[in-house]
């Protein structure tokens, strides 16, 4: 199933959850077809199996469906407890900034505030001069669990989606002490979407092609079998440390291709699109504003 | 007024909003006093003046009080949008260390899922041979903001109150490519309480003698006038880079005394208490299992 949130543009507030009858053939609103429904995805994982279930009732009902011109897709998860990103997960992207292959995964954050939408506006900020893409394999986890064994992983995992980690260089790799966090949290400086893919409907998510495009030109172009540690190590290293709830999203790390190590180094600016894809998944398309 | 957030022991969820009596005498639920008043601190700050005004009425309404024996005291604020912590901001704390005083607050993370209760315990987790105690000063954002000036800095402020930023320094300082999130986040490793504490209701902020104890022995001992960057600036800092929310924590730095940088270091084990103190806010009492 693809999974999303949405609003009707111009009503009040109104977050929906979605399900696509087909990758492009529109949108079911699962609270119109069942009112016992929550409206967000996050509370829509909460309830498990059982809102899962209801989707996929929705899914074969006939159900009304809204075309993507009447809705505003939002990103597929909003307000979580953790934003969790993984820095330096992919083999060619280490060798290009000249670092060692981590024994371990690295793991920093972003606040959920830093969460947009997937075809929503970038906002440059004039804090920054070094900001830059990062197109990333995201997950979004299902159910709550500690001390999850790699075995296990995948059955605490929701499905998977695209993000755009969007990092201003300067604050990440030269100010705040080293520590990354504010280069990495600007406001929508996480794009995440189209659409929260379910694992059985994708046919192996460690074997999908990843790419960036800006401005249409292809600036990273990988696959996410090249991930050095894959979903469920990252459950499973996560959640040694800290509880993971329904909602939580996961940004795997990128492949090689960012700008910053590009020679000159290339930096976005006012009116660049940024579009991160991950086959099968989709793409999210941002304007840099 | 000292607000808090608490539970009925052994009934079922309920998180209610209390405003305190006065310090020591028991607690007044305020959603008892007027349903229409949300359930947890975050909605409650969410609505403003018009919830600070409710639960005054509250407090001078003569409403039941209810007996501390007769609630669960739980952190004033749970689920946040974010958990803002600021590193290396007592000048002592830099010396005893050896690090330059920072010319920018240094800002790090801990997740929301780390946040426990005043009187809650510390779990010390296995992965970690080196967990210290930090008592800070922290305050909670009580209305939404953008490139806040210093000036209007406190009008975003709801209130203070004490935590405990405890930290895994194996993992802060020398595993996870010196990113300090990890050692900082395991669940449990965010005591707050025991109220929020409004800035109309303390004196002087900036001027309050701030102390933690293990095991009954003094090990920190400092005034918040110590402190390197204060609310304001901190609020303007953060704010230049995120939109702050109604309930958002900042942990604003901790003076000298940790453990770690004792001779010998000195880390705590199971069965200590450990007490963090400010004046006239009150202290956190928090055993280690």
């Amino acid at each position: 199933m693809r999974l999303v949130q949405f609003c009707h543009p111009g009503a009040e507030g109104g977050v929906r959850v979605g399900v696509e009858q087909e990758y492009g053939n529109g949108v079911i609103d699962v609270k119109e077809f069942d009112p016992s429904m929550p409206s967000t995805m996050r509370e829509f994982l909460e309830l498990g199996e059982k809102a899962m279930d209801c989707a996929q009732r929705a899914l074969s009902s006939g159900q009304t469906t809204l075309p993507y011109s009447a809705v505003k897709l939002l990103s597929p998860v909003t307000g979580p407890d953790k934003v969790v990103c993984v820095g330096m997960n992919y083999t060619d992207h280490c060798l290009e900034q000249n670092a060692p292959i981590p024994k371990e995964p690295i793991i920093f954050s972003k606040f959920p505030s830093s969460i947009t939408g997937p075809y929503d506006d970038i906002a440059l900020p004039n804090e920054s001069q070094e900001v830059d893409w990062e197109v990333e394999l995201a997950f979004v986890i299902g159910r709550k669990g500690k001390h999850i064994k790699e075995e296990d992983a995948l059955s605490y995992v929701a499905g998977f989606t695209v993000a755009n980690d969007v990092s201003a260089r300067d604050w990440q790799m030269r100010r705040n002490g080293k520590q990354w966090l504010l280069g990495k949290t600007f406001d929508t400086f996480c794009p995440l979407g189209p659409a929260l893919v379910t694992t059985a409907a994708l046919t192996d998510v460690h074997n999908l092609g990843i790419r960036c495009l800006v401005n249409g030109g292809v600036v990273q172009d990988s696959n996410t079998s090249q991930l050095i540690f894959k979903t469920e190590k990252l459950v499973a290293w996560v959640s040694q440390f800290v509880t993971l709830h329904p909602g939580d999203v996961f940004l795997t790390g990128t492949p090689p291709g960012v700008g910053v190590f590009r020679k000159p180094p290339v930096f976005l600016e006012r009116g660049d699109v940024v579009e991160c894809q991950i086959d099968e998944i989709g793409t999210i398309r941002n304007t840099v504003v």
